[in-house]
């Protein structure tokens, strides 16, 4: 991996020391041009005749998916964001009276809210399956409780956004397959920055966003379901895509995961996306997560020569997400010191942690990708030493 | 209104004479410098960093909808597009058995493929309100059927999208609250043709998109929820932007139009849109109103002159949206053979009608807007002549 090139191919990196991957990651140039010119397209010669003229390039948006993500291209959706690409799966869950939903004390807060709404209208329980001690999801406490029946969905995040934890996902997806319980896996952090191949997972749904570590555009996202188990889901929402019009009066749903898309979309952000996609595999998912996992304990190191500085991340082998306090410093102040300074960091709220609302502090978040280098990790030590 | 000055203004104009207006519009350079800015500065500072910049811009895209709608801004919700601001109006309605939905002959075929989702699932009834012989809603049908009662909703199109009918709508909306009863309109083909005021209509919640006649990027989409019932409808998915966190375990609804939207988002585009508001307001909808009204007219009668077409519209007044078959030539043929001319039209297909798919024919759509010309129109004269 030639990092000065993969600079290069990145704009943004002139600018700034860009330490917020996990927020939004600086696209490299194809994924610009590529988002550009079909925008340009559009405005040249209008939105549906350009979707026309490059049909060829919003198709191949599935297959790159798919290769990315060891599945088969009619198993991806193209979905808004993440975040909807989630709920057209987990909604499409058809819960009863007392089913249980399994998760994690790392969960996304979005995603507990709507376990909330699902439980508070059909009757299901929503579980947290206890942390082992370095915080991932006890294996053990996840099987004795899939060994107690009842349960209807393990639903967790591969990468949680605030404490540079890796989950045991393949193993998790083992475990649910034994017990043939459906697996719903938050890929939102890990995609783009680790080899993410569902196959390996065993999940049976997984969503993911363009924006971050796939360095895509804002407002794009997937949904990966498992062949068969596609046509048991029916989508909360239907249109004339999704579904194909019977005369006179029904509808048959797609058969694959076109079912959980809408017709109308950002056409130029479903191009970018897939060569995003492609641009992330062919560069290596392995080499990616090599070097992320290498700049992010490097960071880490630096980080604990700082007087004062905690570092909080959890996990036998932490993610690139670094989070960490430094004693007498609200983090806000050191996100906007950093700023000032061209050096791109953001806050982990806790309210967006879920369940761990209750233990952690806000803590500043440095998520690296594979295209920073050591300067920019030495320009937010700066930062620390100007404080 | 000069049309000189809004075709420089549009620089599309240069390359096709776009006739698909009610597919997507071509977009005036404001808001294509908007997009692509916007997009930019993502790809150089960062995309969350780009937001916070840009925070005013964000935030002004709710000012300027609801400037042009005669809403609120606590109205407007920013959703990824027309039927996603649609699906998150209809289906958070708490429909009961035996409820009764009343529609339209006209309705879009994705809003009824819903409908009878609904039904199936929740034993709601689906009626077709009968026409008047000009083909818009028979008023005192409806009346009738609301003095039935038992609806819950009345839904429908302003602007269906295969027959250039304009839907008595103010009227409809007198019925509606006359009988206490919820009325969801679908304005994807009106806001930015026509004067759109949610007041003087009087519906409760309404859905657009960006990239039609409002001429805004493709990928966005708006919906107004009137402030006095937001809080009666739970919204069919929630995010911890829709929804704030309670701890220790629990959550409370947003109570303004942002608990139907999602956290993640198209940036670029709300922007986008919030300028092409901006610029339909400037330029006044009841000139738009006038321009595209007038055009259509003159389209119709250049048509009229053309051997063996038939023009299909319906209503007493109708819309830019201008329809008709040519005997002998299949309407795809006929836009193969117009794109071929920098000619854009599209076809109506009777699937995408809805209800009227067993009497409609596939028909050339050929829809104008404020930008279009004489030359433009006699350039599609041009290519039936060719045939």
């Amino acid at each position: 991996m030639n990092v000065d090139d993969l600079r290069s191919d990145t704009p943004g990196c002139a600018n700034v020391a860009h330490l917020n991957n996990a927020g939004a990651a600086l696209p490299p140039r194809p994924v610009i041009d590529a988002v550009q010119n079909h925008f340009m397209l559009e405005s040249t010669i209008g939105g549906y005749e350009a979707a026309e003229e490059k049909a060829a390039d919003l198709q191949h948006f599935y297959d790159a998916v798919a290769r990315l993500i060891g599945a088969h291209a009619d198993e991806i959706a193209y979905v808004e964001n993440a975040t909807r690409a989630w709920d057209m799966a987990f909604y499409a869950i058809p819960f009863a009276e007392g089913d249980r939903i399994l998760t994690t004390s790392g969960e996304y807060a979005s995603n507990t809210i709507a376990y909330w709404q699902v439980a508070a209208a059909k009757g299901a329980k929503v579980e947290v399956v206890p942390d082992e001690p370095d915080g991932t999801i006890s294996l053990d406490a996840l099987e004795a409780e899939l060994a107690k029946g009842g349960v209807r969905l393990v639903s967790l995040n591969h990468v949680p956004t605030h404490n540079g934890l890796v989950n045991p996902v393949a193993e998790v997806g083992r475990l649910c397959r034994a017990h043939g319980v459906l697996f719903l896996l938050d890929a939102c952090q890990s995609v783009g920055q680790l080899t993410v191949d569902v196959t390996e997972i065993g999940c049976d749904m997984m969503s993911s966003t363009g924006r971050k570590f796939l360095r895509g555009p804002r407002g794009t996202g997937f949904l990966y379901v498992r062949r068969e188990i596609v046509q048991t889901l029916e989508p909360p929402f239907l249109d004339l895509h999704a579904a194909d019009w019977k005369t006179p009066d029904g509808y048959d749903v797609r058969p694959d995961a076109i079912r959980f898309e809408t017709w109308e979309r950002y056409t130029a952000g479903q191009i970018g996306l897939g060569v995003a996609a492609d641009y992330a595999a062919d560069l290596g998912t392995a080499a990616i997560q090599e070097r992320v996992k290498g700049l992010a304990q490097n960071l880490r190191d630096k980080l604990a020569t700082h007087p004062g500085t905690t570092v909080l991340d959890k996990g036998p082998r932490p993610s690139g997400i670094v989070t960490f306090t430094v004693d007498g410093h609200d983090p806000y102040a050191i996100k906007e010191a950093a700023r000032a300074r061209d050096v791109n960091v953001t806050v982990a709220h806790p309210i967006a942690h879920g369940y761990d609302v209750r233990a952690a502090p806000s803590a500043i978040r440095a998520s690296v990708h594979y295209y920073n280098n050591e300067d920019d990790l030495d320009r937010l030590l700066a930062v620390l030493a100007s404080l």
